[in-house]
């Protein structure tokens, strides 16, 4: 970190000390696992600087932002529309919920068999070690899962800017009509926070700015489809980990001058694995920071994640909304037209997830999909049998993984993932 | 059974060594449990025959009644508008799923980590032992929680007659307006199947006679706030479970014809139990025929249950139509209105659930709460945490049962409960 913000902390209330060691304890497994990789795109350090600012830098740009009367809204899913917040000048944070932290604590206000990425808001915020909960000055719970659905009702008594967006289950006229109204109130409870108002103006700007940055992943995705791929699973994570983190516009710069490299490598034949290394696409459940278990196992395991078909991934990326209206009421049927397309488990059915598995693996020219569950996260546990049976009427082997955020079934896994990769490599 | 329904099972379908194998072990669980009790109020009668007869003369009705044009809907949940079936001259079924039966084969469709309730639509379906789930014109699967939503979508490549009914997540007027749409498509598909239509006479008849069966219900647990108690828990527990089996005017009597029995051993001062037995009010997931685990070990261990507030039991039976319109479309709003106060854990917030506990608990002059969930029952478990917090405020103890259909776990939870009762007893 450049600078000692121990005050900032402080007056964010967090705790110090147990700050201090996440820190470390983070820092040291970014070193492990991202700084140790070999052959990486030399636009990566600008990740890798963000990454290791992320609580400092960045908390700061929020803390100064708030000073110029910007709101920051903090998310924990994607169904949360950043044009809206973005056009009330405020700044979208995604919460980062993917890391074993405080679990004892997390534990005593829900039941043991609840999901990681849940558990781990509640250690964040009970062991006072996230600057961004605590700065935010609205966090948005969706109602997606019964897990979060309920387990906000909790949060809410341990955080006093709780907002509840609710959510349709099902992609019918009336799901559509659900999530238009629940865009609406968000919009005017984002006008009456900020003291801004949506304009046709500020709204299309806004909307320009989301719709590049997802331009700038998409063409970073489009990228990975060379062989040899010319960048990691591991730092093509990362950058979609910092999608959610980052200022909109400077972190679209920094992925189009990653993809400009990228681009040079690949016409130079320069792949950052060997050629004729195993692809695998991953598929499932959102791997926020700092959760980086299975990609590391997978590529230290010499073969290469060559896409993700996650939140945190295309599911989260793809589609853009209409720019070409000019009201308000326009874009915004656009805004939602967009995030009702988003294929997450909690829609029933979801064809359209199979579609785009089976798309990506082939464009993506993928050897497996490794279908990756949280357990106890039922909407993709139970969605990945269905998944594993359209991959394998196009036989396109599968493997199923289980897993939570600690370490303990790392070498149970990684002898799963070395067989599956001896599978698809033959 | 009084008849041999052989042939009629085999042209079901059913597997007739596995069912026969199943009724054997129900009825010798139902001697050993319902028979067995003492001092049971003669009116029982009438609930043993109909269970003696559950696969027999009552499916025999069901089969008749098809054959004059009338048609038979099989429901998983309390949220199915029996009225709207009636109106159509139909018959709703409320399908079994309180049994550890088939669970090997329905574990290679659903993760292990799946409700038991879950599990058992599937075992029994899989496993060709259910004649109610063979029987019906139309399979009603509900949007309620993650576990049945994403598992109906396997049950649909089971079986044809599936139908799905999307569900709102808050009592918002959105989400009475999407359940109200709900119920006109599922009007509009009943009068397709049945062809039949629904006018304001017919709906109207059918909203009187779920009244006045919930009347009966009603005037039921009214009865059971007596000291002592004129009737146990098991017996009650099973009224309320035959409800969604028998014809509902035949059931009204038998339940009215009960309680006129029940009165008289009020004014007699005769109970089920000893006076001064320790009352535990039950709180939590719904306990399906024939998961009659907890309630047998509270009462083998000298407690009496007096109330249920459960799916199968007060939740599912408070609050009545309003009869009074007359038109489809008041009455049909009336009927929304009824359902939509349903306080299922699905809902967040949930408030009125806790109001109805601490009413319960009171009216029937509980010295305790037992809170049952079914593992992985994410709703209901998270929600206990919430509730335990509102009886503790106002110093009602609660005990937290999480528990499956297996019978491993008993001895363990005897001694929990044998020190609850202790507990509450001094």
């Amino acid at each position: 970190m450049s600078e000692n913000y121990s005050q900032m902390w402080t007056e964010l209330g967090l705790n110090l000390k147990s700050h201090e060691k996440l820190l470390d304890v983070l820092g040291q497994a970014y070193r492990d696992i991202f700084l140790a990789q070999k052959n990486r795109p030399e636009g990566m350090q600008y990740f890798d600087f963000v990454m290791s600012e992320i609580h400092g830098l960045r908390v700061k740009e929020l803390l100064d932002a708030k000073k110029h009367d910007r709101i920051v809204v903090g998310a924990f899913c994607t169904f949360v529309p950043e044009e809206l917040i973005l056009a009330v000048d405020g700044i979208c944070i995604g919460l980062c919920t993917g890391a074993e932290y405080g679990f004892d604590e997390a534990e005593k206000y829900l039941p043991r068999n609840t999901c990681a990425l849940i558990k781990s808001i509640f250690g964040f915020k009970l062991g006072k070690v996230c600057p961004y909960i605590e700065s935010v000055d609205l966090l948005v719970g969706e109602n997606t899962c019964d897990g979060k659905k309920k387990a906000y009702e909790i949060l809410g008594t341990l955080h006093d800017k709780l907002y509840i967006m609710d959510m349709p289950q099902m992609k019918s006229d009336d799901g559509r009509n659900l999530l238009k109204a629940e865009y609406k109130k968000f919009q005017t409870k984002l006008e009456a926070i900020s003291k801004k108002k949506i304009n046709s103006e500020n709204l299309k700007k806004s909307i320009k700015i989301v719709n590049n940055k997802r331009k700038a992943v998409q063409r970073l995705n489009m990228l990975r489809t060379a062989e040899p791929t010319p960048i990691s699973g591991l730092d093509a994570l990362l950058i979609n980990q910092v999608y959610f983190y980052d200022d909109p516009i400077r972190y679209t710069n920094a992925v189009n001058k990653i993809c400009d490299e990228l681009e040079n490598r690949i016409a130079n034949n320069v792949g950052v694995f060997p050629e004729k290394t195993p692809r695998i696409l991953i598929s499932g459940c959102p791997m926020a920071v700092p959760n980086w278990k299975i990609p590391m196992i997978v590529e230290n395991a010499h073969a290469v994640i060559v896409g993700e078909e996650s939140c945190i991934g295309e599911r989260g990326t793809q589609n853009l909304v209409d720019d070409s209206k000019d009201s308000v009421a326009e874009l915004l049927e656009g805004i939602v037209d967009r995030y009702f397309k988003i294929d997450c488990a909690i829609f029933t059915p979801n064809p359209s997830r199979l579609d785009h598995i089976l798309h990506m693996a082939k464009d993506y020219k993928a050897d497996g999909v490794l279908h990756y569950c949280l357990q106890f996260c039922q909407p993709y546990q139970i969605e990945s049998g269905i998944v594993e049976n359209a991959l394998e009427d196009v036989n396109i082997p599968v493997l199923r993984i289980n897993t939570d955020y600690s370490q303990e079934d790392t070498g149970q896994i990684r002898t799963r993932v070395e067989a599956f990769i001896e599978r698809i490599s033959s």
